[in-house]
């Protein structure tokens, strides 16, 4: 039980067993036809295949490949060999496709399910897991939007972990701005097209881990629309392949730098270069690529995918979160450091420091952090799963509803919060903590990244209050409303201290009702604009009480100290948390013009 | 003029120059019989003298002094030349011994002007400016504990900067709680002390820039009193010297190793063995001290030094937090991207992403932490100047008690706030932010260390809640809020939008006079201190609003770009800032008790 001892400290079973099973019931999965034959037994033993994967093949590795980061050698990267290795048990195990269809070689797994395997992975090692999720989601793009005959020829190598899959959309003058990209695809032979631009940020870029690589590219036909509107899909491969799907000529695509980045150093990441002539695939410059779908319909393609890259985000920082406290939990309960209550005599004994009320208030707040938000992410993958397995298409519409307010939300509170939880866990360790020899300060600089990439923090904002709340005209917000009212409508028949919680979320949701009708009413939408951020914090503080508010309920008359514990973070999330929503909304709704009215020169 | 140019991004000479002479008046000094002769003119001579310095010595080697950090050879700690040389260059501009009494070698120069020339000095480059810190530190603990012939044989070095000093307080089994070192101090020859014991966390533990290098440790004499009360204070050098003070036999003291840590990297950090046999200084193992002062009394000595070492923690994560502030101002008017406002037509050209409404609100709040917290420690600069220099004997007393109490929150607010105000300034940067290639990332792993060492963060919410307010009775507190209310009078009656600020700010105070009161006459001492930090939180939030009130006055009828902005930041603060108070002090006025309540086993 050596593996199940070390990985119970990078996450919580039980804690996974409480959400998954007594909290979200995955086992009724089984009974629709999409899930059918898959049981609760296999679930568990999936998950218990990522916890040992992931505890003695991914964590191993975290620190050196922190250590040794990529580095460029004769226009090769190089990487530390355990992270191919890692991948390759990863593949072996046939997780690469464990949410693609089973047509499609996939397991078909439920996401909810695949959310929680991907969680043991990141608090193993984020920037290892960070290749097999662009993988993943380079075949469910192309599954989704490319022909027949893509589908068959690039997806089984990439869901067999062969070939791994990147997303190529920032340029250097074109960061979140994708309208503005200028990679420019020609007409070439055979119906494929010749790309030329340099592509940003690019994580996974290029490695000598897979047989190939295949890159997933927006770019601009000629004479097509200005902005958003004017991008298409590119399938870009580092190797072309022969008729019969062997790896073939070299494709005309090179790294022209790495970047050098605070965390997430495992996954390399860099520039790079299309159509430069380095190379001369079928005898021209110009990387060859392969449209997918309809021209022009890149971004659309893309923002389908984002979604599920957007949840993957957040999972990512709840999971780096959770194991940031479970490690500054063992710490607290081994250091031993002064004294506490009554006896503070200098000649009695040390304590252990989580004996300190300050310890365990920084304890409780990064439990209530990062349970929560792995609650948001099991919560928004289960409603994935709803989307496409429940029968009724007016069912399936609400979750839809539902998880498109929720996404910014599951990407920016993880986010926000869990690497707030990395700095409770670095405090909590003292001086310790700020050095490298502990793990908490890499989980730190690891999850520093989560606000930023796949659309920063302001983007997620913007997306929310402008996009789901007003373009949605309210819609998908009712959706979300109605759900949170139905628990705490749940709460309130339950009574006792369900009630009394129920009581402090009801007048927060109340409160936020007013105030995104107050919005939606008003014509002054650059004042609500500017407000966006405290829109997307407020709310996913409010969203989080009620997922606490669920899992109180969830423990049911649970005795012991895991239930008791669910309960005691609860509490703290009610009362120590979710008050500090009232000075935001208050500043929405004032339509606070501060920063708009703040003029260049003044700063 | 360009090295003011570039100096004009790493900290502003227009705000100090606001702070330092249109608020706080400094060339008023010069009229006292301390800082007799010291004009305005010498004051800017100084500053401009260490903008200078910090701008072409301090700054270049910044990024590199990261990259290569500190490491071991043979022994010898290898650090970058520039290190030393930049050090060498404040000493001789007589700058080590600036704060210091002119009778010492020093130039006797109030601690608000000092600490301005220090900020010049962290925003350029905090880690080399450590060494700088603890050198005159350890000259002024001399000077205040030790006997004549100590003084004289020891403080003129230190004030040359031919040697260094250093703190050694930590041990490995007792970090926070000093009670618990077990450093012994052995009776030796002449009067000396034999030391035996390792001490943790040493800056500057160990390095060939300087002839010599002096340890102010802690260790306990035999028989001493169990706990704080035992602990004596010692100065022991790296080498003896001779009768005429010449360098002679090295000590028997070794680094035993390196910390290697997330920040602060060109600060080198160790574990320091003392009397391990390494060395036989007079042919007899044991590292040989002098006792400074009394026996016993080295706790008390140390805190009398510490004030000033928590003062100079916020001044250097001010300006760290200010430097980067200023930084991504200028990447935010330089970077394109997106469109704002009403023309969103994207064959339109992007705009600076300082248009974004959200970007203006990043760089609003970075301003308003970092302007706020250098104001805070300035300010603090000047009440030490009242305590050394003012002629009434109640008022040196008044300012003392109200630099007690606030000694806590400049050392945690700049830490907490200019931290995230450096994360803001990641976010403002995007991408570029979290890579290597821009300075940003930096000053956010430099600043982290700002609330951990000199006292975590918890220390100084106990050091406020229990020393300060409880034990001291409520004394101190009513200094502070006496000082408020008279700036709250003050913007009362000069009306107008000075009215409307002061009016939140008076409901701010008068809460938390209420909820001080209430933590007083309550006897639950345990569950109020369970909640020190949110009260140290709300505290430090309501001083710097007050400080904004008092930075709105000084503007006056001030007009153009500089004094709008100070302005608009102020309005800013008590807008967005100032309510977040409100949830942090119902938790103490409702003495909750969720963390407190959580049984070890619950987690």
């Amino acid at each position: 039980m050596n593996a199940s001892t070390l990985a119970a400290r990078i996450l919580s079973r039980r804690d996974l067993q409480f959400l998954l099973h007594e909290w979200l019931e995955i086992a009724e999965l089984g009974s629709r036809p999409r899930y059918s034959g898959q049981s609760a037994d296999l679930y568990d033993d999936v998950l218990e295949l990522a916890e040992r994967l992931a505890t003695d093949r991914f964590a191993p590795h975290n620190r050196s490949s922190d250590v040794d980061e990529p580095r460029l050698e004769d226009g090769r990267v190089i990487l530390e060999p355990a992270i191919g290795e890692a991948l390759a048990a990863y593949s072996e195990a046939s997780l690469m496709g464990m949410s693609i269809d089973e047509e499609f070689g996939g397991m078909q797994l439920p996401l909810v399910l695949t959310t929680a395997v991907n969680a043991w992975f990141h608090a193993a090692n984020t920037s290892t897991t960070a290749y097999a999720m662009l993988t993943t989601a380079a075949a469910n793009m192309l599954i989704a939007c490319g022909s027949e005959p893509q589908v068959k020829r690039w997806v089984p190598p990439l869901v067999a972990g062969r070939f791994f899959g990147t997303m190529c959309l920032s340029e250097p003058q074109a960061g979140s701005s994708l309208a503005d990209i200028t990679t420019r695809a020609e007409p070439g032979e055979d119906g494929c097209h010749r790309l030329f631009g340099t592509k940003m940020w690019i994580s996974g870029a290029e490695h000598e881990m897979a047989e190939n690589i295949v890159h997933m590219v927006l770019a601009r036909l000629a004479g097509a629309p200005a902005g958003v509107k004017g991008i298409s899909l590119f399938a870009v491969p580092r190797y072309l392949l022969d008729e019969d799907g062997a790896i073939g000529e070299r494709n005309d695509l090179v790294l022209a730098g790495l970047n050098h980045k605070m965390g997430f150093r495992g996954t390399v990441n860099g520039v790079l270069s299309l159509g430069e002539g380095a190379h001369q695939p079928k005898g021209a410059p110009g990387a060859i690529g392969y449209l997918i779908g309809e021209p022009n319909q890149g971004l659309t393609y893309m923002f389908r995918m984002m979604n599920e890259a957007r949840i993957g985000v957040g999972v990512a920082a709840a999971a780096v979160g959770y194991t940031g406290y479970l490690k500054s939990l063992q710490y607290a309960r081994e250091r031993l450091q002064g004294r506490s209550g009554p006896q503070r005599d200098p000649s009695s004994p040390q304590v252990p420091i989580i004996a300190h009320a300050d310890v365990r208030r920084m304890l409780l707040a990064q439990k209530a952090y990062v349970e929560g938000a792995l609650a948001l992410v099991l919560y928004c993958g289960r409603l994935h799963d709803d989307t496409v397995s429940l029968e009724d298409p007016a069912e399936r519409r609400a979750a839809e509803s539902l998880l498109e307010i929720l996404t910014p939300i599951a990407k920016s509170w993880p986010a926000q919060w869990c690497l707030a939880a990395n700095s409770l866990a670095i405090q909590v360790h003292g001086g310790y903590g700020y050095s490298r020899e502990y793990d908490v300060e890499q989980h730190y600089r690891d999850n520093r990244l989560n606000p930023i990439h796949e659309g920063t923090h302001g983007i997620q904002a913007a997306d929310l209050l402008g996009r789901k709340v007003i373009r949605g005209e309210g819609g998908n917000f009712k959706q979300l409303s109605a759900r949170m009212l139905r628990t705490i409508a749940r709460a309130e028949e339950t009574g006792g201290e369900a009630r009394s919680l129920a009581r402090a979320l009801r007048l927060a949701v109340e409160r936020l009702e007013m105030v995104t009708a107050g919005i939606l009413s008003n014509g002054d939408r650059d004042a609500a604009l500017a407000n966006a951020t405290p829109y997307l914090e407020a709310t996913g503080h409010i969203v989080i009480a009620w997922l606490w508010l669920e899992q109180f309920l969830a423990t049911g008359h649970g005795e012991g100290s895991f239930y008791e514990g669910k309960r005691q973070a609860a509490r703290f999330f009610v009362r120590q948390e979710l008050p500090k929503v009232e000075p935001l909304l208050d500043l929405i709704a004032d339509l606070d013009r501060t920063a708009l009215d703040m003029p260049d020169d003044w700063f």
